[in-house]
């Protein structure tokens, strides 16, 4: 007995619509209303139709990778260095390979021939390269969500609530007048942490100070702007520091300024990595779990080019509070 | 007119020889007589053999990629980050993309099939995934030499010169009695800092004591270890951390113990990475410039994939001095 397989154009008859609505109803791409993706699913479901698995060998035989772009003007390497490693891990366990991705230059073939999708972390609206990886004509994943109109999944961090965390941490260890330097910018990150920061103090009735720093700010630019918020606030009994790598900049100028760190002055950092682990003391900091978050990256990106999850699905990473001696009164 | 292609097998006939006698010699293996090596060389020359140009365009299509395996263990990972970036650059400049490995498994087909050829960075005695990397058939290039016989090039940092550097630095900024935080094992790296130590030592007439420390040694194990060391010799007015990323640790033991750091007493770091460089005071390091020493893998890579350099090329990378406040008497 011969069964012969059912196909998208089977589907697309029995739907009396075109084979490219069935497929876009079918991926969840979000062009289709979703009544009639419905009904496509039942009718496809009916049939047996097997979501373009054939398709997909084909496709994974023909690169067997998936490409990963990360920043490149970040200073959190190490950060993105664990989140590499993540994706590697997930993807193996699909046996895809991940390929690296530089700056698209004219020396590579269209990206599309090379992978069968693509992780873009942290998708900055500055970053020239960016739009093109969006439109290089494979299943895109981001790791927090594209400032722009774009078909592709994404998984995001809750960053209103890691900030409401640590403030919540610095009041139950005494802090009564909390500082935050806050990114300059408008990236998501930026904004949520200036919204929180303003609900946190309605809530509690307690203020909290925002000053700018820049959005890659180094140890020095956070320990300018700590001295100053000290010079014009000496109320200030804690400072929750925004960028990454910059917190030990809060640390230093807290003890110049002579306040025991950890005792009647905290810091924390809204992101962990090296700089707060190697600091004395060590800071408290949000470990946004870098690994894991890659490994939840690929793992959407195969779920989608494998056609279990729409190519739009929004996924969720928890992070942890780390708490360490610079929160901690002894 | 038709131009003939002179081939291995012409090249072979001409000297009397095998062709993989013959592709030995050119490719440089080492398995050849350096005498029998030059007599190939001359006559592929008069011939005018192109050395494997068709074979080599066909193996680049058939992956278009290089492979890149990095140590999981270790902490330096912005290090690694950063020369990833560097190796993915100078890859895209000869076409080829840069896949990054992870732990083997049974889900991925044979290497060979995947990618031209190999970077193994650090290839350490005890990595699992190493021995099977060197023999997976195609070229490899490692970062540091690989310590047990095996065919292939390699990019060589000179360990003996920096540290000697460093020791000259501290010397010239008034320490009489320095310390050495070296690290335990028989890696090359630290065979090299304690028998550098030895000479500097006995060359200058000037003690240097050394302590040993895990080869990845935490901020904590460096401080105990100076916290040890100046209890034990309170003479001590420099000292010297081997491991990435445990320097701070050094700093901050020698803050504790009353020691004004940077003036009567220094503190320097073999490696530089964000913990020297986001410190309080930030801390004087050697830096092996991580970028440039990932181009330099994959150039030296690209040049032995495409025959313009033998197999088992062994190149030097040049590191740099970094002076920060931590040794520098204001």
């Amino acid at each position: 007995m011969t069964t012969r397989t059912v196909t998208l154009l089977d589907v697309a008859r029995a739907a009396g619509l075109s084979k490219s609505t069935v497929s876009d109803a079918l991926q969840g791409s979000g062009r289709v209303a979703e009544a009639t993706r419905e009904r496509v699913r039942e009718i496809a479901d009916g049939l047996g139709y097997r979501p373009n698995s054939a398709a997909r060998r084909l496709r994974r035989a023909s690169t067997g990778a998936i490409g990963l772009h990360l920043p490149h003007t970040a200073t959190r390497l190490d950060y993105y260095m664990n989140l590499a490693f993540g994706a590697v891990e997930r993807a193996q366990e699909e046996g895809l390979d991940v390929v690296l991705l530089g700056t698209p230059t004219a020396a590579h073939g269209p990206l599309a021939t090379r992978v069968d999708g693509l992780l873009v972390i942290d998708p900055e609206a500055g970053d020239t390269a960016v739009p093109g990886l969006l439109d290089a004509g494979v299943p895109v994943v981001t790791g927090e969500r594209y400032p722009g109109p774009v078909l592709c999944g994404a998984v995001v961090c809750d960053n209103a609530a890691s900030l409401t965390a640590l403030l919540d941490h610095v009041r139950g260890n005494g802090a009564r007048r909390p500082g935050l330097l806050a990114p300059e910018g408008d990236s998501a990150w930026a904004q949520a942490l200036r919204s929180t920061a303003t609900s946190w103090a309605a809530k509690h009735r307690i203020p909290v100070v925002v000053r700018s720093v820049p959005f890659v700010a180094t140890p020095g630019e956070a320990a300018e702007a700590t001295r100053l918020l000290l010079a014009e606030d000496p109320a200030i009994d804690a400072v929750i520091c925004g960028p990454d790598g910059a917190a030990p900049g809060v640390l230093g100028a807290a003890i110049a300024a002579g306040r025991a760190v950890g005792r009647d002055f905290l810091v924390a950092s809204c992101v962990d990595g090296v700089a707060t682990r190697t600091s004395h003391p060590p800071i408290t900091a949000i470990d946004l779990r870098p690994a894991d978050y890659g490994r939840a990256c690929a793992a959407l990106l195969c779920d989608i080019l494998a056609e279990r999850t729409p190519a739009d699905a929004i996924r969720h990473h928890d992070w942890a509070l780390e708490t360490r001696a610079s929160t901690l009164p002894g």
